[in-house]
């Protein structure tokens, strides 16, 4: 089955790596987030993008949830030493993917370009797309006022409450070459929103123009994870950012977010009540095990989603 | 004793880290070639300044000759898998020094306020400044055609023959703020020309407009100390160079190369004989140990200079 799954960073780079186990490369197509993306120490660092690539090549830190296994960290100590800005960690590994692209941008190559290069280079097979070529980025307002997201994320641990969210640059954005060919595609069998966080790992792929309404009008059914299990995050600030946008803590406040565009909805397993109430408002839902701490964890969700998907 | 100290890299650093050890910190400015700076994946990379500050802060390998001690390989290693440019190597540590450099002139700052505060923060006493904040590159010219100075250096390891030099920039470059205060002190005692290579170390220097004239009209003597020992360059490629220009490899050819700014010249010992044929044409030698093997070494041939500039 053809499959086109949006992504964010650490929980939806879980389940497209067990769709990358089940599906052959040429049958998954990732968008994923770039609104997290940023200029740091004159480097472009795509956050998400790195995720996605370290853990679908294999390289990926499981225990640490972010950056490369086997990461050694002399250039943060030099940099250090000279009086350079820290906060941000880069690891030697890690800092060849930020040099390269950074390169390659600065002599007009598309972002999408760069990432099919360094995927392909790491042997990954699925097709991974940036959502868009143009900047988008996000920016967390607070009641102190807005904060770049790897300042709210990275710098001040997500401490600051939210108060909303906007996209700079995505008004003038294009989704990046490929996406709504793949989203067009009459042999798609289903599109994925994974369990990403809906605010800031989902919501920048839908704020550029043409992709929500590609999936609006897609045939395939669209099919989302919840990110929330038990009323919690499994990871990360999705559930923090409800509580502060007084929005309740659930999967169904999730379905609620992607009102109009999900064909179904799959909860934890944990949440089969949740899940029996939600198909009484006309939402086919199903559970599965959706915290995912093994390979096979992932694999198996993966497979879930697609059996899931199949019978829409 | 105040000194002002022409160098290049290797030859030239190691008397500088001599000079260093004699001389308190406010005594010392070291002029440095920036004519082999250049950018490389984005970077900007001053080697000549980098040498001098891994050489002074002690953080230099000395085996190797460049780079820094305890120096790991991870970035190189993972830019390669991605396909990155390897030819010029980056060590993990390193790159720190490339990275913030980069970051700072990108926000406007002069190489020169970089320089001052990054030697600082590795704890060095004496007073770096590149020859200019202006970009100047030493072009090599060979008979097949112009090569920049680190693609001959580095990338082709000196192999091409050299026909002639020419330094990009220099003509529309101003001396670095203090180099003309400093060669202009009534105080002053000695200007060294350390024992790099005349050609891609030291003609840049003096062919940013300016310094090669107030280098004439100095009132504290000039002396030169030869990096040509016994008809061979102690390291690096000024002997062949010297072939290939067609100008005799020997010390008297570097002192004809000063012609008009020496009023010393020191010869290593195994020279004598040709320091005492160079006393008669009217140019005051001496001689002194100037293959610099130890730390001891550079002390020593530090002291020799100073003390046969304070006979001038």
């Amino acid at each position: 089955m053809k499959c086109v799954a949006l992504c964010g960073g650490v929980g939806g780079a879980k389940l497209a790596l067990g769709l990358s186990h089940v599906l052959s490369g040429e049958n998954l197509t990732l968008i994923v987030n770039t609104g997290d993306d940023f200029t740091h120490l004159g480097l472009h660092i795509s956050p998400d993008l790195d995720t996605v690539m370290y853990t679908l090549s294999g390289l990926a830190n499981a225990q640490q949830g972010w950056g490369r296994a086997g990461e050694t960290w002399a250039f943060m100590a030099a940099l250090r030493k000279l009086g350079g800005e820290d906060w941000f960690q880069l690891g030697d590994l890690d800092l060849a993917t930020h040099v390269e692209r950074t390169r390659r941008l600065a002599a007009g190559e598309p972002l999408s370009h760069i990432t099919r290069d360094f995927f392909a280079s790491l042997g990954v097979g699925a097709r991974v797309l940036p959502m868009s070529d143009d900047p988008v980025r996000t920016i967390i307002h607070t009641p102190r006022g807005e904060l770049a997201f790897q300042h709210y994320f990275v710098r001040d641990k997500c401490a600051p409450a939210v108060t909303g969210f906007s996209f700079a640059g995505s008004e003038q954005a294009a989704p990046a070459p490929g996406i709504l060919q793949a989203l067009g595609d009459p042999d798609l069998g289903c599109v994925i929103i994974c369990p990403s966080n809906p605010f800031v790992s989902i919501n920048p792929i839908l704020a550029v123009p043409g992709i929500r309404a590609a999936l609006k009008t897609v045939r395939a059914p669209v099919i989302a994870v919840s990110p929330i299990v038990g009323g919690r995050a499994i990871k990360g600030p999705t559930a923090k950012m409800m509580y502060e946008l007084g929005i309740p803590q659930t999967a169904e406040a999730v379905a609620a977010h992607y009102d109009g565009l999900l064909d179904g909805f799959i909860l934890d397993e944990t949440d089969s009540a949740l899940a029996q109430q939600l198909e009484t408002t006309g939402l086919v839902c199903a559970t599965a095990q959706s915290v995912m701490h093994t390979e096979q964890d992932r694999v198996e969700l993966a497979r879930n989603v697609l059996d899931f998907a199949a019978k829409r």
